[in-house]
């Protein structure tokens, strides 16, 4: 399968506008190697209805991946996945006084049944690049830019250990 | 208003059928208060359309009260407040290794427009006398019930008391 | 019933006045929903007996909820509960160095027998919100207008949503 | 001041007959002691007004310090230490799924104004230890016993050691 | 791409012998879906250098998914995922006195860069489903598998709800 | 016993002069009451000998209690409390990355035998409090002062009731 | 340096007899190694002065290495560590109903200038290796018992491997 | 053996560029003992590979001591430590939300086999003084430049003791 510009694969969503700061990082990551995704405000507690309109017609609108990140009581990233068939990854925000433990236990303490993929507090960016990883099993363009950025990390590492070295 | 036996007026449910042990604690006190009131398994995650349903229909079916009992990520309390005008208790069930510690939080910590009445890890108990006190801010009949089991508290631990200053 | 202007229906207390700025949370939204209520400072531990009479000329006063706040070892809701019927929402204000993890376990963890209330840490909003769906149970205007909140959040949703799209 | 043996000096409470297998070791260290002392049960939540006169009463009765035990939302301790100037040692009780954490924070975490001196969770032979300690400040046969009492801990410590040394 | 009875597309691994009767639900689970898989100990501080041979080897021998589950200072998923593009699902295993808290934190709090989807604490049986969810993307009839297992989930619990209402 | 100028009855002490901005809460309340006292940097870790001599020193120097302040792993209050019979009240302080729960747990949970008086983390007010209390069981006039104290709290209270009611 | 049988070169001590079944994990290994070591009960509570005196000697004993064990408000590493230069291995042991987490922070959480050494809770064998692995770098004789101690560690992983794949 | 300027004996790494400020603690401590050492980033997660060759140069090299701080999922001081017999001296770094809990745990819950010596949460300073205590052990140099260090923080101690008893 190639990747369609105009059809988003990956749905990036978030419980509250100001989640964006965070869940922009994963969009970025999306952005940089030019797969095609949304970005929406679906909240499972104001918005329970549009959620649900919004799982169920993740598959058919050919959605491979979603990115749902959530503070507090963070029930989206679950609800999304009781929903559909569809991987569901899962940011923790760290949105209230608890500073994230609330929504990490949220989301990652699903029941048998129904898992969500949670990644670490407030680290979007990795939602993103775990999507990509995704893909990349049978996408072999992804693979290869997730290997470029990899190396890059790796590159800039011996650049900032080459700085420590001479300190 | 006065209670009509064969209606009921408050709904119990629960995620699972391994919580009904606990959640039988909320329908003793019912019952013992001779309060109509139904008892089902409705599952955020499992049953999620049912779930909808369940929570869509209560103003209509004459509930006034809504007792939620789940374990980890518990998301059933919440999600049933986000779909109804019903008052929602939320019951934080220790059904994983932490304890109820993550279903204290998924019940408790959520988002500003949505809340639920989230009562003590396990405590079933204090969900149905919550329930009660509820309708006994409009009903005489179950005001008078939990001053006879306030009293009926207060004078065992009376009893307890003699025991101990005995000892 | 009707709502008496005059007549308040519903005590918002908090134990210290360095809590009024979250408490006053719960006061807007009653005072947006033009329910009558009254504010007050009481302390359970340095006003233990103002507490008392407080708490147990509620019902006489024809107050039909109590929501209080506290911080630290917060026993504020928790003693009310204990000395009236009326129900008893509690607040965890996080004010001491714990983030409200000492207020909301001091609050939430009530013994079999004495319920309260438990909301979000700092979320006096959502309990004035479920003080006011208490009301609606009973009281149709009440309902309606919580109605007319419900579907504002979702249209605040709606517009956000629309920004983000375009982002 | 000489002890009088029908007059007691210190007054162990706890919140619950459940209690009192924890709280008999405060107990125990007392009539080791031969300190005067009474036992009972006084609960916040189940019997507030008998707790608010036992507190009311404690100086004209001449009960120079009080030992309270109470688990989960343990407001025991805190609330007798607002109605008295006599001072207040706190046991937190593992009697919840919290195992005593619940009870440690709700018992220390008192605000500025109001102290409860706290012991380690379940540890209420501390709790005995301590009030002998207070006592032993001005009366020489206590602190005479107490002496006695380390010397015999130290004891028990080098006879262990010997057995591990040789093992 | 078909399903290869031979060549194992998902790799189950864990730190220890003991982490088995865990692991062993999401094995289970690929047996039940007749996902070929296969299953191994890998200790990343025990045998590192052959964790480094084994996530080296993964994509060339076509692995699309790693579940790897560990205990403790759980490093096993975090280091395979930094050593492939491969994507790692880690389950904590509740085997230290943390009860898995540990092993949570070492495993979701991974840095921007390398992300480990993460599933609850001992809930394997989650890790399998994941991966499936991950091949369904691509694989119409693992995808139908996993919508049969849903539906069946979902009748358990009408089946439980049945018996609970008329308890 | 009268209260001699001179002569210190109560011992302040913490671990670091880092903490002196705490501890001072605790020295302002023995200034107004008029209590004499004394105010020290004694530390369990970089000045162990100087803690064992302090800590032998104290009954023969006339010292009734020791408040000991401390942050981290918090030892100094134990370990003065197994050197003494004089009561010792460890004040808690959020010196670290984890704001006090460290030197709480250090404080609080000493071993059968040796107890620690523990107050709320950075609360001196209280540890200073609570000495008084404990002085105040045989000195008239501490009590009285003590009780003049609360009184005014009492009276704080009231007149930020007034301006909240009135807000 | 050879190692000479009979002078102890390492020193394990813990706070109490009911920790010597975990502390004995870390004798077994020097047993095994043939590392000669002492094995002593020292209380930093119950005997303070022996605990000063104990590690007052350490260095003119010619002891290299101290391995100390305690729970709950765990003092003795950190207070050994504060008197000799010494290094300290501290095994937390989950002693209370806080299952270590108490004894971790109050062993790890040490201020500046003092440092302990601490391994996981109740991994009293991690201690033992630690300190052999101390020894090593200047006794080539223990360095090689370790690498062979570590070649054994890595074969039970690949017998458990084998049993395992064949699963 | 003598320490040589130009060799370095001890090795201090960090998992990234911003632990630098945290990591340059343990660096100055043995910058003024004038212990030779070296400073590098060594990613576990970012650069794997060149940490497995970095862990297995150690000894020959001559590297006795690894100080390694991570934050986060921190892997880095425990895989060194699996791959070396070098001890691994851990500093968990506050670089997350949970303020270094992640780290604590990521690095001091290790299994049974492989060890490393954790210091307190951003206390490289502690590493620094425990590698050197490490060396002191057979260098009698290094253990009395660590005697002066001790004896300074001892009279810096003192110093703030006159200023604070004049207080």
């Amino acid at each position: 399968m190639t990747i369609k510009k105009d059809k988003p694969l990956i749905s990036v969503v978030m419980g509250s506008k100001s989640d964006l700061e965070i869940m922009d990082k994963a969009a970025n990551i999306l952005r940089d190697m030019m797969v095609p995704f949304e970005l929406d405000i679906v909240s499972a507690h104001r918005t329970p209805r549009k959620m649900f309109d919004f799982a169920e017609s993740l598959e058919e609108r050919g959605i491979m991946i979603v990115i749902a990140g959530a503070g507090g009581a963070a029930h989206l990233p679950g609800m999304i996945a009781s929903l559909t068939m569809v991987p569901v990854i899962g940011v923790p925000i760290s949105a209230t006084k608890l500073t994230g433990v609330d929504a990490l236990l949220s989301i990652a303490q699903m029941p048998a049944g129904i898992p969500v993929a949670t990644v670490a507090i407030d680290n979007a960016e990795n939602a993103g690049l775990l999507a990509l990883q995704i893909l990349g099993t049978t996408q072999k363009e992804v693979a290869d830019k997730l290997r470029a950025y990899r190396s890059n990390l790796r590159k800039k590492v011996e650049i900032a250990s080459k700085t420590v070295r001479d300190f």
